[in-house]
């Protein structure tokens, strides 16, 4: 059976490795969000892509769920101390050796999702990890602060104000002309399920599923989606900021509605939200708590459960 | 009295870090060799640039004599990891950094020049350092060994072969329409005296004077070179391998004859010299060994003094 799945960055990971250990790891493949990367002191960070691969290559930080485990951060140090700018983006020295093999390959001419592959020969996360797409597209978020209203980078906006700005909108800039990485849609159209994880529905799931073809794609397919709000709160992270921003309602049923039932086939809610709806699509409650290892891959149990009951 | 020198690494350096004690910073220029440049996993590397930044910042590693104290090797043990090439060049975390910082500017335009100033601001060297070119020429040898005769980047023959194979020939490649970086033909024009320190006579001194107009510049002005060759061999380094390549004798006779009298107006050797001569060339014997602060200031010292007694 195979299996595609739709990844942001830590949830996304974490749902991964307990879906790796309930079904063949060569037969996932991984869509990553890549509208979240970033160009910083002239390096291209892909923050989503190396969360996923660090964490089922086993070289994440478990604790942040991002980044190296035993990082060091000599040369942001050493950065500061030159006075270069951003301060507030939290490179550690290992993560930075995978950024200087990406943008020295993409110097050269290669295009993403060939150093992608390139970078998982070490790791080897077992699923086949692509980025959406090799485009480059990027979310910006338009806020008004004290500085004044204006479009800062996704970045900008999660990690340096902590989305503590409320956003006014959200664009995945130059998306239009963005294609499918090369594999993406040949994937979608062997795959037997989709998942969708519990990852940010406007700037994970939602970025990639503005890629000119993945969404059409997708809506012949029998996809089932775990739900990232449990009683009106995000799992983890600041999703509420991104609904907020495209005006939907922190809540599992907003979220459903939001992907839709010509998307959706099932839809995974955590018990408290059992009365959560919409024709066209089943609806049923599980733990979605991805608290350890073992609750994690019951999860993922779950949504392929439902996913292969849809399809038979 | 403005003082203007041409600097290699380590010898150059040090030799500087003496002159400093005996004339106001402020009125000394370095103009460094960039001749053993390389881009490195897509890193802009510049060892003596970097050498002399460091050494007269207070950041160098004084045992090694290059590369920065303290330093760790995270980044170049994870490229590795990734498989990266090369491996036998060892740049460290907080090395990496200013070359991270280098990179970047240079992406956006910068000259090598202000890009070697704003480092400066940082380290504050107290003498003014200027590349001697802002254009890309970079020193390559031609080696003949078991893969067969080639040209290699001169680091790969230095660092990589330890200079064990020998240089058929040496070349600075784009040489030919290289320009002196800003600064240098006002600074030697406005230099009083100019110093030679005990650099490689080929791939640091000699790589400078190849840049056009910097040897033209220097003729008409009061330059004192201090021997790299003491009774047969280099104070330290590689040298012989050097002037084996180009057909001159390690000595300091000949790295005296190569120079040249049109070039050089004072000529200190070690007393064991004391016998080399050359028409138009004052030679004093003087203590080399830059083995102490103490001995380094007093060489300093000796080559200042005897270029303002051959000026007045």
């Amino acid at each position: 059976m195979h299996i595609v799945t739709l990844a942001g960055g830590i949830g996304g990971a974490r749902f991964l490795r307990g879906l790796r250990t309930t079904a063949p790891a060569d037969q996932i493949t991984v869509i990553g969000n890549t509208g979240d990367d970033i160009t910083l002191f002239g390096l291209r960070v892909c923050p989503d892509l190396d969360t996923v691969m660090y964490t089922l290559g086993g070289g994440i930080d478990e604790q942040q769920g991002w980044g190296r485990a035993d990082e060091t951060h000599v040369v942001k140090d050493e950065l500061a101390a030159y006075g270069v700018e951003p301060q507030w983006f939290g490179l550690g020295d290992r993560d930075f050796a995978t950024h200087i093999v990406r943008s020295q390959m993409l110097e050269a001419g290669y295009p993403l999702s060939q150093i992608t592959e390139a970078l998982c020969a070490r790791w080897q996360p077992g699923v086949r990890l692509l980025p959406m797409t090799d485009d480059r597209c990027e979310t910006h978020v338009v806020i008004d602060d004290e500085r004044g209203r204006r479009a800062v980078h996704f970045q900008e906006w999660w990690v340096r104000l902590r989305a503590s700005v409320p956003a006014e909108s959200i664009a995945l800039v130059g998306v239009e002309s963005a294609k499918p990485a090369p594999g993406v849609l040949e994937a979608i159209a062997d795959a037997d399920v989709v998942i969708l994880p519990p990852s940010n529905p406007v700037v994970s799931i939602g970025t990639i599923l503005q890629v000119p073809g993945i969404r059409d794609a997708l809506l012949p397919k029998t996809v089932v989606g775990v739900s990232p709000i449990i009683g009106g709160a995000p799992v983890r992270g600041m999703a509420d900021a991104c609904l907020t921003a495209i005006g939907v309602e922190t809540s599992a049923q907003a979220v459903l509605s939001l992907y839709g039932s010509d998307l959706l086939d099932g839809w995974l809610v955590a018990p408290e939200d059992a009365g959560v709806a919409l024709d066209g699509v089943r609806v049923e409650a599980r733990p979605l708590l991805m608290s350890d290892p073992a609750a994690t891959a019951a999860l993922a149990r779950a949504a392929l459960d439902l996913a292969q009951e849809l399809t038979s």
